[in-house]
């Protein structure tokens, strides 16, 4: 998919929200166990839910991998499933891969190919051969960690480098890539007051923002310092919608949950739009 | 595994090498491609072929995860055939994970669990509350990146932090971390002399040495720099031993590759055991 294509979406759906799709068998209604795949059941209730309120579905890799091949076959079915019924939604693989270059070529093939998925997600640890691999792909998206929003992130992100912390270097760095214009990043929601530096540094690109809801930060401190014309956010929310109810009624619940969101972000996209 | 009981067996087979189980159909001897499961019959003729000579089988997951379920079956095969008939055998996913908390704990999951293998590698760009989920579990080993052998190891890994490189002080931090002691290194072997300030930092910790042989590093320069009284080194070849024909006496020849390394790594050894 474009970024023009994404910008559109946004523009009609008034929304810049991506749902995260991580499920968890403990988590979810009780009756979709009986079923043969209730992971893949129950993404397809909360995609038909939800489709009309998000421009973004992010399954964490990480939810499938734990049931092996079984979650493998869920991922697999969810994200055609996307791609056969709404192919106007951007789907981001929340993998958090990076690897030597060949190995990058790997992951790659298997989420843009294979998967068919439109954006990954990489760490920047390994540097820019890590990275490039992935920004070959035409029309495919590599978001890759700036500022992240779980504590640990004070541990090395921040730390100063070349009189600037690490993440700013991280951006900076990775605007020098080859086929940077493919590159995202992603930027913590509990930290709302860093959105300026990093504008500073990456005006254009889009922002997958996880950490609004659950993890507690703030949509319209998000939106008041990472929004660009282009509104240029995505901001996901995962266990806030997907996990509303455990009754039969999850899906609508999980609707109503991410109409509030969007209902807000159409709000703050007013003064821009 | 034990730490003691891989050392154990370093000191009965002479040998701390880990072999690279990074499996590409386009490499593999062409008779095989016939078979249903050619990445598994490749992989046990290896296994078969090199298991009294190495210590330890490390498959890179992206090399599997590119086959998606097919990919994802070959793999389970792989490590249950390596837990049932060589249970000796230390077992790597390397899988470069890192990720929020219960995020990581359901990677955990699946490499420790439910694949069952003792060690995995990880990112540590999120810090310590995506590693320590890894930590937890007894007599699993979780492998972090610190200074890696590509190019892009330069991008930000050597940067300074408060008057240290960044890897040093990704060092340091991590061992203030809960359960510590389950963590070994990743120290890219292209960049030997770095071995004895990281030794200082880490006397003790086994590292997972990538890049001898195909990406040139000198394994005789890694163990006069990096090896300790317990060996204390993981030595890894992919591409120089699975690959080394391809023809039908692929795995004898494999086998001659790592019993080259194995002779070269006893002698190394000697002057310490």
């Amino acid at each position: 998919m474009t970024t023009q294509a994404l910008v559109s979406e946004i523009k009609k759906k008034q929304s810049f929200l991506c749902i995260g799709l991580d499920v968890d068998l403990t988590k979810i209604p009780s009756h979709l166990l009986e079923l043969e795949d209730p992971i893949f059941e129950f993404n397809k209730a909360i995609i038909e839910a939800t489709h009309h309120l998000c421009v973004a579905y992010k399954p964490n890799i990480a939810f499938y991998e734990a049931y092996g091949l079984k979650g493998w076959t869920s991922l697999q079915k969810t994200i055609t499933y996307l791609n056969t019924n709404h192919p106007e939604i951007f789907t981001i693989a929340d993998a958090k891969r990076g690897d030597i270059g060949n190995t990058s070529t790997m992951y790659a093939k298997a989420f843009f190919e294979d998967l068919a998925f439109d954006s990954i997600t990489v760490a920047p640890y390994m540097g820019k051969d890590s990275i490039e691999p992935f920004l070959e792909f035409k029309d495919k998206h590599t978001i890759m960690l700036a500022l992240t929003s779980n504590a640990g992130a004070f541990d090395f992100q921040t730390l100063t480098t070349s009189k600037k912390p690490l993440y700013q270097t991280v951006l900076e760095t990775s605007k020098g890539w080859k086929n940077s214009q493919n590159l995202m990043y992603v930027v913590g929601a509990t930290k709302a007051t860093y959105f300026s530096e990093i504008r500073n540094i990456v005006p254009d690109s889009f922002l997958l923002v996880p950490g609004v809801g659950a993890q507690g930060g703030s949509l319209a401190e998000v939106c008041k310092y990472g929004m660009n014309a282009q509104i240029g956010l995505l901001v996901n929310s995962s266990r806030g919608v997907i996990y509303a109810s455990k009754g039969l009624d999850f899906a609508t619940q999980a609707a109503q949950k991410a109409q509030t969101l969007q209902l807000e972000m159409a709000d703050l996209m007013s003064d821009i739009l």
